[in-house]
């Protein structure tokens, strides 16, 4: 049965049925049920490109993550917030792994090719990426999650990284504390060179150079907390302060400082970067945890609809957010002890 | 340009183009790359249905999560898992999300209409689950991750946890605890009324009753952890020991303890299960801490490999495990003390 007869055997228009079918522009849920209902009595399957002849869209939105140390808990988040905006618009995320940068570049060329996806979101750019380029030249619309400098008219989202991390670091840089460690993501990601760029600004502002051996990059792990506060700690002058680039890092860390006999808020001031992990939160540490703070989950929802946007016309140029990060301080941050 | 024309100019059989195209059965990687450089040139673009014509799939398997709270960091592992062995055959996973279990219903009906997937994966089951009867009847092949009780030939994988939970408590009792307490998942999951029955087992074992007062069930938060864990320290007669169902609740309960003055493995034992996440490590923790383990990343994999298995025409009856899970003994337990 093809579309035109399973149509008329409903008395809808074939747009209808595709539309219903699709789930894509509103179609009242009783004739949509109606319509589901006869194509599973009837045995109409229709396949995906009749659907995209009726709307021009395929209903989903393409992400790739690397299989080895890309599925983590800002993964979960930030798809959480891309799910439940896409599925008010009946929109699915397909999903493709890879082991390397060359297998992401041809995954993009398989998407464009076998057009599974209306549009893609590429996440952790690197300064000069070479994605962006690609996935021009493949008229596979995007939107970026994070910035790059890489050139073209796209749409990004991204929080303000540099202005959160030179928030903290001033801040600390007021209490008193001139001895500042850094948690930081690894070099060449977007976001870690902003962050790093914002914590030299403010030391520099109070004539502070960064000192290497108080600056540490990696995965955002408890281990890689623990480990790199180790060092920090075993330090001849050890830092007052210490800023961590996520909950994670920064539970590593708390647990070094502790194990050390110091305590977190009177002896080490620690601020950490919170994407708001529903499951574990700075209110509920002891002491409770000073944070600059920004919804991973909220990004994703924004980015879903930015991704709705531009398919529907809205020119990518005007697609760009830089959100600003929330200071929030709790109990973790205090005064630099007289006597360090 | 169809398809006829497209393969006709590459010189090759419109299945092998179709195959390298989709990414199915194996295409040597010379040829698979001239054929997707080719049709970026030619601009080729073949829909899933002619693939499909070809392979009989669209190389997508689906999976349905819940937008609010099912997006966890399980949720990055399992996907992790899955996602790393689906690539090897170039199948993507489609993510879809919904905020009901009818909206759940709904689009495994639009996915089967759609023949947007090959298969998909179910998770999180209830011992009497109406998705089993909808999937059979919908003809979408699926295999669920836990076990259910509805009836039907399906496949499945899942943790042996009644032996986790019932060898963890047995290991508290011959340590001399009696007064065990139990931080568990919702009731009316399979997960959780397993792991239950294996507590009561252990206990009963020893003539001992479960205490409504020392066993809580919730979502595995930080939080939910903290507070069940202060409720148990502020009965008359404290718990010497507790089990929680997941690492987060573990780090809850964790800091519960450390709060009121007691000292976990000396004064509390904890035996916590740990789905292996690769940011927090049971090893890394003061003190380490004893776990049930079974890497959830692993039951991911071994799921997309079943699917695999079930798609090559496998009989779903025989795609059945369960897996073992290890008790490992860390610093978290100890002797129950004497004065207790």
């Amino acid at each position: 049965m093809n579309l035109k007869e399973f149509a008329s055997r409903l008395a809808l228009s074939q747009t209808t049925v595709s539309r219903a079918l699709s789930g894509y522009p509103e179609v009242k849920p009783a004739t949509r049920d109606r319509v589901l209902k006869a194509a599973l009595e009837f045995g109409y399957r229709p396949n995906t490109s009749a659907l995209g002849l009726a709307t021009g869209r395929v209903g989903a939105i393409g992400i790739v993550f690397r299989g080895g140390g890309q599925f983590g808990p800002h993964t979960s988040e930030f798809m959480g917030g891309l799910g439940t905006r896409l599925q008010q618009d009946e929109v699915d995320i397909l999903v493709s792994t890879v082991d390397s940068s060359e297998a992401e570049l041809n995954t993009y060329r398989r998407l464009a090719a076998s057009k599974r996806v209306d549009a893609v979101i590429l996440h952790s750019p690197f300064t000069d990426d070479p994605r962006i380029a690609l996935l021009t030249s493949l008229r596979l619309p995007f939107i970026v999650h994070g910035r790059t400098q890489a050139p073209g008219e796209f749409g990004w989202l991204d929080i303000d990284n540099f202005d959160a991390i030179r928030q903290a670091t001033s801040h600390l840089l007021d209490l008193g504390h001139r001895r500042i460690a850094f948690l930081n993501g690894h070099r060449g990601r977007v976001f870690a060179d902003h962050r790093h760029e914002g914590y030299q600004t403010a030391l520099a502002a109070h004539g502070i150079a960064v000192d290497p051996l108080m600056s540490g990059n990696g995965e955002f792990t408890d281990e890689m907390g623990f480990r790199l506060m180790q060092g920090f700690l075993a330090l001849e002058q050890r830092p007052t302060a210490v800023l961590a680039g996520s909950m994670m890092s920064a539970l590593g860390a708390m647990r070094a400082i502790r194990v050390s006999g110091l305590k977190v808020g009177d002896d080490i001031s620690l601020i950490a970067h919170d994407d708001v992990f529903p499951y574990i939160s700075p209110d509920n540490l002891v002491p409770t945890l000073s944070t600059t703070r920004s919804s991973i989950r909220a990004a994703g929802a924004r980015i879903a609809e930015m991704v709705l946007e531009l398919l529907q016309g809205t020119p990518a140029s005007t697609l760009r957010e830089v959100w600003p990060v929330e200071l929030v301080i709790r109990n973790s941050t205090g005064v630099c002890p007289s006597d360090l």
